[in-house]
């Protein structure tokens, strides 16, 4: 076995064999195949496809790579959630919580936003003292004593995956649905998870940018978890504008801490919501009742215990970033567009994002929104705040809000799609 | 300007823009674009293509890279041949110094042998004492006091050729065509020939395994030429056989003296011959008579002056493999098949060619073959003797040989095919 006769049969348009998949894993693993011979059988894989029994073979190997965790020593049924990432994506916040609030374990091992999608890792960084890195007995403390954790993957779990994604970010090779669909699928499936709901996002501020490509992602990624044991389900999400009215990371923490207070933005409760209730009824709890969990404070009062378990003060103040600037509506009548894609940027040039791994971000960096489709707007009046302690990139920042949003002349009619495009299970 | 976007325009089928291509090539060079990175961008050429545009402006950057060489001090025209690579192919050992004998100047920047083509230069240092490595001023001097050289070439010519051939050898993105024909013609252009004809090999034991491929590769190759001021021909060649009766490094020096003292294989004779007309043609000499010059020795007389002046001894015996074994005709007939491939990899598995760059070659080991394809044959007559220093890998070579002839019964009618197939200029 050998790294070129691998990427020659893929090149080619041949189905890889199970051993050579095996082996090409684990040897890029150990070292013997080389960067450059992972990416160019990456972009082979991106051009030329896979079928669902290579997936799923890669996929194992990529588990096999690294160790399994297991929650059967908790007494819950575990149910985890996955999006595959968005702007204004705050939603695993006030949903972790609210599902250990109705009975189930959440561990969520969540990631750094990387490009103009948020990081719920770097969300939660915003509250003074909290911790993303946990050992794995640190995790089971946890999530045994509050009920959910969010907190960074440990080194052990498919490292493989950890490498190769590493390489497909600099490489072009990011886009390729079996690629997306394994990473995200053999981090699940070796966390242990019993149940997993997906939120595959749709639309400008997402990766798939249509609803075919999203349902294929969903589809494969719902057959991947279904034929390893894990009940696997996928909503397929709007992400054309951005979620609730804030992306950035203290912005949207203290907008998740609205919604468990009970109140916040309509689309994050409705979405919050939805996803608790998939994760519920996967977890075998389909009587529980999201909704009366964020009403009577039991969501909240595991938020508080689960950020204090990490080390976080959940009354602390928030950062705030140090300079505003407000950009105001140019015509009156009704916002009928405010691009996810453009806001998403804007936030990441204003410092909430990085666009290399090892980059800071700034807590208090953002755009707050005044207005959202199907809002009515008068001219001049506040349409956006941008959030930097580095005003010198505010220049920079409105470059992409220039196309950002579009205003109808009043009286024009404007109906918002649904947030819950399709279900996949 | 980032590697990203550049895979990326490429990746999803756009063309890239010259300030792209100088860009990375540069970049490429200096380090600052990844092996990585350049290999995922050379497997989408390779899926993707690259139009003429492209592939001129990729070749002119490769040029860019490093120095270029002039012979415009020579008082001759210069003349220069490149072939793609076959099994048996030692044309450039009698060719050169006859086109030489002929009035021309032929600067011959030669390789080693990969896989299972052959390479000059490793022929060439079965002579005892002979160099490939000279410096451009000895390799000028060579050329004005004995009219040939036949060298490696610096590496100050098209460094980015350099470190991209390394890198596609091990990353499965040889075969693209577009990096085939800018690395041999940016070597060629900066090499500073006046006139340039190719030869490209088509069948079993070519790069090219159909005509359409290789006329591809050739219209492309002459164009580049062309458009940079060489006058520059293709002539498409047989390789479906190998060219004269050996394959293996002292065994074809041999038979290419045989070919300069008038005699030798029919097949080389007339292959030197049409390519010597061709490069005297495009130098400018088309009344030069090379057949004149083969039966009167005036081209043996280049030879053992350009091998004296590198060190050579052309009166010093050539190596002999210490092993030999002899391959049977099965049956008797007519021999209407014996296949370049196989022929190439047999004699790359006794010793005659390496699998890495650094890997030493065997100077004796080789095929020697007793019959060619029209050939009558008797039952148990030689077929073949294999040459080897290590005789353990006689099984090893023997294995491609079982699939490597055919032979009909006595009276089938066999035409053997011409070898020059077609001419692009």
């Amino acid at each position: 076995m050998d790294a070129i006769s691998v990427i020659r049969t893929k090149r080619d348009r041949g189905e890889l064999s199970g051993e050579q998949i095996d082996w090409v894993i684990d040897a890029y693993t150990r070292g013997t195949v080389a960067d450059e011979q992972m990416s160019s059988l990456a972009m082979a894989i991106l051009l030329n496809g896979m079928n669902r029994t290579e997936i799923a073979r890669w996929t194992a190997a990529m588990i096999a790579s690294g160790e399994r965790m297991s929650f059967d020593s908790l007494s819950r049924p575990t149910a985890d959630k996955h999006s595959t990432g968005g702007v204004g994506d705050k939603i695993t916040l006030p949903l972790a919580p609210l599902v250990a609030a109705c009975g189930a374990a959440v561990p969520q091992l969540s990631g750094r936003g990387l490009g103009h999608t948020g990081g719920t890792l770097d969300k939660l960084e915003s509250i003074p003292g909290w911790r993303a890195l946990l050992s794995n007995e640190e995790m089971l403390s946890v999530l045994d004593s509050t009920g959910a954790v969010i907190c960074a993957a440990g080194d052990g779990l498919a490292p493989a995956d950890k490498k190769l994604y590493a390489l497909r970010d600099v490489t072009g090779t990011v886009e390729a649905i079996p690629l997306i669909a394994s990473s995200i699928m053999s981090k699940k499936i070796a966390e242990g998870t019993g149940s997993l709901v997906l939120d595959v996002k749709v639309g400008s501020g997402a990766f798939m940018k249509n609803l075919e490509d999203a349902r294929e992602l969903a589809s494969t990624m719902v057959a991947l978890g279904t034929d390893s044991g894990v009940r696997t389900v996928a909503l397929l999400t709007d992400m054309s504008t951005p979620l609730g009215l804030t992306a950035g990371n203290a912005l949207e923490v203290r907008e998740s801490v609205e919604v468990l207070a009970g109140g916040g933005p309509a689309d994050v409760v409705e979405l919050t919501l939805a996803l608790a209730r998939e994760m519920l009824t996967a977890a075998g709890l389909p009587d529980a009742d999201p909704a009366k969990a964020l009403a009577d404070g039991s969501a909240m009062d595991v938020w508080r215990r689960m950020i204090s378990a990490q080390g976080g003060d959940p009354d602390a103040e928030l950062p705030v970033a140090r300079e505003r600037h407000i950009v105001t509506a140019p015509a009156s009548g009704v916002l009928t567009r405010l691009d996810a894609y453009d806001i998403g940027l804007a936030a990441w040039r204003l410092g909430a994002g990085r666009a290399r791994k090892e980059d800071p971000v700034q807590a208090g960096a953002g755009v707050e929104l005044h207005a959202k489709p199907g809002d009515t707007v008068t001219a001049g009046q506040p349409l956006l705040t941008l959030h930097t302690d580095t005003p010198e990139k505010f220049d920079y920042a409105l470059e992409p809000l220039s196309t950002a949003f579009d205003i109808a002349p009043a009286g024009t009619a404007f109906t918002q799609g649904p947030i819950v495009l399709d279900r996949i299970s």
